[in-house]
């Protein structure tokens, strides 16, 4: 299949919200940590299917975003899984450096454990250095 | 900490959307493998963390949807995280069986390989004699 048509078959298997949009947990493709999740919109898909580097929509800024383009932590595509129903996108990634904007390694750093919430992960690098 | 106090610390960090619902994604504990995702709202986190079975909320069905209890295919939770944003869920789980309606172990079955959409695994059950 061209690209075109592997983009095309894709979008077409998706289902959109009523925001155009779709969920993708990202997940690093070799120790299985879920490392975030984020939406998508039709353009992202396709932009990350198409360079391998991973694009999400921003909520928040109403654009696209380009994972690392500020921060440098970039999210390389290793494989693209959609669901049974066509609503949620799983990515298999190489993340590099940190996922989190705190400067965590994953997004999921808080656990009820013994009946309280708890940290269970540091940053390993300061969010400073990341947007600063 | 009492689990009412546990609940309701782990209802106030969760952010929920407009229709008052958090997206939930159920890891398996030991392998790392991402099972599905679904939605869960203030009554279903607070059964989930009670009880340890999973209670989702089902958005076809608009109730609440204890995961199994038509199937038998039970999750029982191991562990409730949080993002960053307290906007998703992660949930490690142990899945009895299958979490696919499909019959299939994960909801995530398939990928694109060789820009091409294909199915990666088969049905270990078939879903007659899940909801037959």
């Amino acid at each position: 299949m061209t690209e075109d048509a592997t983009v095309a078959s894709v979008l077409d298997t998706l289902c959109f919200d009523a925001n155009g949009l779709v969920p993708a947990i990202a997940q690093q493709h070799d120790t299985g940590e879920v490392l975030m999740m984020a939406w998508m919109n039709r353009e992202a898909v396709a932009e990350t299917l198409t360079t391998g580097r991973v694009c999400y929509w921003s909520r928040s800024r109403g654009r696209l975003w380009r994972k690392g383009e500020t921060s440098g932590q970039t999210q390389y595509l290793k494989e693209f899984r959609l669901d049974c129903d066509g609503d949620t996108i799983l990515l298999l990634v190489e993340q590099e450096g940190v996922a989190c904007h705190t400067g965590r390694r994953a997004c999921f750093y808080r656990a009820v454990r013994d009946g309280v919430l708890v940290e269970i992960a540091a940053p390993l690098i300061d969010p400073e250095k990341l947007y600063g």
